[in-house]
């Protein structure tokens, strides 16, 4: 009797360890602790990180649910069936840019019109398209003008530009490839610097450029000192060269933009919600990994807006008791373990901040649910703290496990006031929900008596920044309370200064501030907005990989598992061979899915029948329809499910009705097995 | 008894007159007539267009179909109920942008539902989505790059940049009004600069600004020498500032480039199509008219590729006997009437170059009839041969009469195959079809037998020009045997110059060529490209314009009659109170018509019914459902139809079903009338 094996240790522990110790050595950084306390955070981390790289190793790689040669056989695929293949193909490409074949721009198309059905129409959102490009003000205002960068080197011969990040991680990997005598010691530190490279400063970075040693990868020339490179695209608009515009780098903004006509359009209501879809464009450095990094890509994407003080959703019951596998930013800290959590649960333990935002993040799941991703695949991964854009108060990340690990296909990010707020600013106009009270409610108000007079002689044109300035007292009531006993005791009080710099000395004559009790029946607000943002490309992606397989047999064949409401065509006409007595039959079964507008693809070529059903499987046809010798004499044809290669046989008269109940999903497969007698398969070779 | 006052002047005649002098002009300016030739013609031009504006004044301006009022009114509720609104507004905006808000957006979606329908889903036309940024080389092969500009002039003091062509028409325009006491030889000699400001070169055009002294509008300094301007917006792709891009001015390119492999995706089968929908960008320098000259807009666009010897439609028997409004070349010309002429005549009678470009000219007729353009104020104009593109063999626009007159909304060009000469020209990458012959074809044949070693040792390197001139050679005979006859004549025949100026002299020894009969059983051609293209904006212009009516009463209220299949919203659920006995309904009607995908708006403001009936109408929602004290009593609704106002009453189980039929156009509103009860309309007040 042999003794049981060890058990294996917990990855996700180790993985929460390196996360949370990660954690640390951001936050030290960013708060400027000592040298030695960060060095300490950081040999922490290297040696978490070798224990990590160690185990998986020892236990393999996990499942992903794509092999390595199912993956090159979907790869080949998708661009032999043009689904997606690389734009300016014939002039040898650029990277990032891909275009869509006709497989794909239906798939898209129904992925599109699925995503306006589940979030658009059923919440009866307010939908808006707006431009592409955007004059700088809006994109300065945002903050992308200034904080939309990645760091990038350059050589100083070609002028090549590299993202420096992923040039010193290429660095490492090839430098521990080539010296497998390194001590351990040795290869701790060069890992330990391309795990940082993401978060380094430009100096930092540059300096361990220079212990390195890198060189520019083509010329081995010099490389420049480490500049952040802004990802948007500019160009003039008009003629005169002195308006500079942007392409917008997210679709959200247009919808920020238009608020005020969005609330006028809506009635004035509050909460209310507005979709946009439709491209962005980032001027990536390195794209890379097909659709998940591209330069030109389209985004689906939701602005709710809500009472700060009341983020409750009014259908929120609706999917309160739906289940939710969620990896909090507190498990990423401690066990590292996805958790499985009803919504009401998650609120009601304060784990998802408020209704709104959870129940976009249910409503995400019950959208992948539809359009075929496999939910085994899926979780919601909270962001830490120290990762959080500085506006968010909880964001969420609908994660997706692909071939190239767990991938963020839409994000779910309660964007605080933050981008109401700075635009109102900027642009000098309210945006503002109302609030209405049942009854009036007792507030207390300040109130400023001026003495225009007075204060008009005093300060000439400077009294409309000194009547600015006093408004802003009035909605700090600790402070107003102080100026006027200021004002009291000595006589005179200093206002400001203001963010100009500005500031001036009041005297007691010029006015006297009060508090009072008021019965008011509304009051105003920015709204929050939560915003549920999706990667349309990444979707697609998970899509392909999630709905690929091989079907075992001679030749391994690949087939598209789409589901049927996504898929690209519904449904092929297959005649068994190109024996005119077919050609009528051909026509007919045509013009009956085309009336019922049911996308159907009719393959008359000369092969055999099972190269057709292999070729309708690599387009994810979910029904095939073949007709044979029986067709003619009895005017019925045989129904094939594309998973399961079962067939039955069915009227014509029936066939279109049949379809298009299995393809709206108000039949199952199950029924139509149960209601027609089942054929023997036709050999599929 | 007095005289019949005389008959007014045929105006359509008068029109043709100046159309025809026009053309004549151009022709001997591009001709380089003598000087006394051109000034001769001019004179001509000049007469007819003072005898037209003269006319024009005395008949009055023609119907357009919307007063000035109602188009006053119709452009403020566009901008009220956030159909159209400008972009950036917050920020004080930008010429040439707008946004589309929800109902648009709706109303743009359902209308790009029923292109895809009509011409995708129903001709089998591959569809691509291809991106909108372009690398140079792209358009600098379509011509683009060189040839897609505008006239600017630029103030030589603020840099503020304007078309010199629109500049000078409105310095004419004002001259004219300044100057009442103009001889009319004067008047007319100002005007005929204007008319042909779009025309000059930009020495003449110069020439003209010096007489008059114009200077710019802003600042009164002088303006410089008129420069094209390329409309194209530029920028740079990837970070190292040495790959220019574009964004795309049209979307045909993409499909172009991708040529070869939709013909694989096709089975290598001609003739097919590829249509695309998305935006395209025009750095316009002087936007205006609404939508109709933006910088931004939306394309829908087929490329239909033809053999050019044969450009047949499969499907043309099926519009052959269709009426068109044909105002073609030649009756421009002469009498400038607009005919109407079956698709089969124009195309027997040479008017329509082939059944391809007709069989497209009536699927955009069809189109038109069923989203709502008023076919009255529809007609196709063929470019005349002045006017074309240098590589279109036959051109027909969509012209749709708006209140700013005939514009036009699609184009139809027979592109011939110019654009996959060029590109397969500079990639090096055939794109061709292959014509197979029912049975092998005797072809003369042109054979060259080189002596490859003595080509070898005489050429080296230049071996394989000399190869590629050699294989030109051989397709033109007449040159090939011209080449064999020096050889045989004089020992030696010199080959070239080629298009880099290369030049070779062959001598008898290194090759022989003659003409052999072969028998040929398929033969390859660059196919043709018919192009059906649509501008977005301006066909929802002509829905908006076609579609609006001030309805009679109290006050003017605006009414969108749009079809039910493009309307935005299709039913409209309207309590007679927000009595709560009626609340139930609404819940319930909304969960009926949701499960039935039909778009329904609910008002349950507290205003009469007669304002919430005013409102939806604004809304072009082609059906109300009112909940009154019968429907708590007998659960049955009002359904009243949105232009003649009248009411049946209905149960509501039967609901549901019958508004999906009038919005599906199975039934129609008399069915309705007389199945069900007509009811008294409630006051609509």
């Amino acid at each position: 009797m042999t003794n049981p094996p060890p058990a294996p240790v917990d990855l996700d522990a180790l993985r929460a360890s390196v996360t949370r110790q990660g954690a640390l050595v951001r936050e030290l950084k960013q708060n400027g602790a000592p040298a030695e306390q960060v060095k300490a955070a950081v040999d922490e981390l290297k040696k978490l990180k070798i224990q990590l790289d160690t185990e998986v190793a020892k236990q393999g790689p996990e499942d992903d649910g794509l092999s390595k040669n199912d993956k090159k056989a979907l790869d080949d695929l998708l661009i032999r069936k043009m689904f997606v293949v690389p734009s300016f193909e014939i002039y040898g490409g650029i990277g990032g840019f891909y275009d869509f074949g006709p497989p794909a721009c239906a798939l898209k198309a129904n992925l599109l019109r699925a995503w306006r059905r589940h979030f658009v129409f059923e919440d009866k959102l307010l939908e808006v398209e707006c431009t592409n490009l955007m004059p700088e003000v809006v994109l300065k205002t945002s903050g992308h003008v200034d904080r939309f960068t990645d760091l990038m080197v350059k050589c100083t011969k070609s002028g090549e530009c590299y993202r420096a990040d992923k040039l010193l991680e290429d660095h490492v990997e090839n430098l521990l490839a080539k010296s497998p005598n390194l001590s351990e010691e040795e290869q701790e530190k060069h890992r330990m610097n391309a795990t940082m490279a993401e978060s380094f400063s430009p100096e930092e970075i540059h300096k361990v450029f220079q212990e390195y040693g890198i060189k520019a990868p083509g010329s081995g020339a010099d490389l420049s000192f480490p500049i952040p490179f802004n990802l948007m695209f500019q160009c003039q608009i008009g003629p005169e060269g002195n308006l500079i515009g942007y392409l917008r780098p997210e679709t959200a903004q247009g919808i920020f933009l238009n608020f005020r006509r969005l609330l006028e359009y809506n009635a004035g209501k509050l909460p209310f919600g507005c979709a946009q879809i439709g491209n962005a464009f980032r001027n990536e450095i390195s794209p890379r990994n097909g659709l998940l990094r591209v330069r030109e890509f389209q985004q689906a994407e939701i602005e709710y807006f809500v009472n700060p003080k009341d983020k409750s959703h009014p259908k929120f019951s609706a999917v309160a008791s739906l289940e939710l596998s969620l990896l909090t930013k507190t498990n990423q800290l401690t066990d590292g373990k996805t958790v499985k959590m009803t919504c009401a649960d998650a609120v009601a333990k304060g784990i998802i901040s408020n209704e709104s935002l959870a129940y976009y993040l249910a409503r995400t799941y019950l959208f992948c649910e539809k359009i075929g991703v496999d939910l085994k695949r899926l979780r919601f991964r909270q962001h830490l703290d120290t990762e959080k854009s500085h506006y968010a108060t909880d964001c969420w990340d609908l994660e997706i496990k692909l071939s190239s690990g767990w991938v963020e296909c839409a994000g779910h990010a309660d964007r605080s006031c933050y981008d109401l707020t700075v635009h109102s600013k900027k642009s000098k106009v309210e945006m503002v929900g109302t609030h209405k009270f049942d009854t009036p409610e007792k507030r207390k108000i300040v109130e400023i008596k001026p003495n225009k007079g007075k204060m008009g002689r005093a300060f000439k044109a400077d009294a409309a920044t000194i009547n600015e300035m006093l408004e802003s007292l009035k909605e700090d009531m600790d402070r107003a309370l102080a100026f006027e006993n200021e004002l009291a005791t000595k006589g005179e009080a200093v206002l400001g200064p203001n963010c100009d710099g500005k500031q001036f000395t009041l005297t007691r004559e010029m006015l006297s501030i009060q508090v009072l009790e008021k019965m008011v029946s509304e009051e105003k607000y920015i709204p929050s907005v939560i915003e549920p943002s999706f990667g349309i490309g990444r979707i697609l992606t998970a899509i392909f990989e999630h709905n690929f397989y091989a079907r075992e047999g001679d030749e391994k064949r690949g087939v598209m598992s789409f589901a049927p409401i996504i898929a690209p065509i519904k449904v092929a006409v297959l005649p068994l061979s190109n024996n005119a007595a077919f050609d009528p039959f051909v026509a007919e079964l045509e013009t009956l899915f085309a009336e019922d507008d049911i996308e159907c693809k009719v393959d008359t070529s000369s092969v055999a029948i099972g190269r057709k059903y292999a070729r309708a499987d690599e387009l994810g046809i979910p029904f095939d329809v073949t007709i044979d010798f029986e067709t003619v004499e009895t005017r019925s044809v045989t129904l094939r499910e594309r998973d399961s290669c079962a067939q039955v046989r069915i009227p014509i008269d029936a066939i279109s009705v049949e379809v298009r109940k299995l393809v709206k999903g108000t039949a199952s497969w199950q029924d139509i097995l149960q209601r027609y007698p089942v054929v023997a398969a036709t050999a599929e070779q």
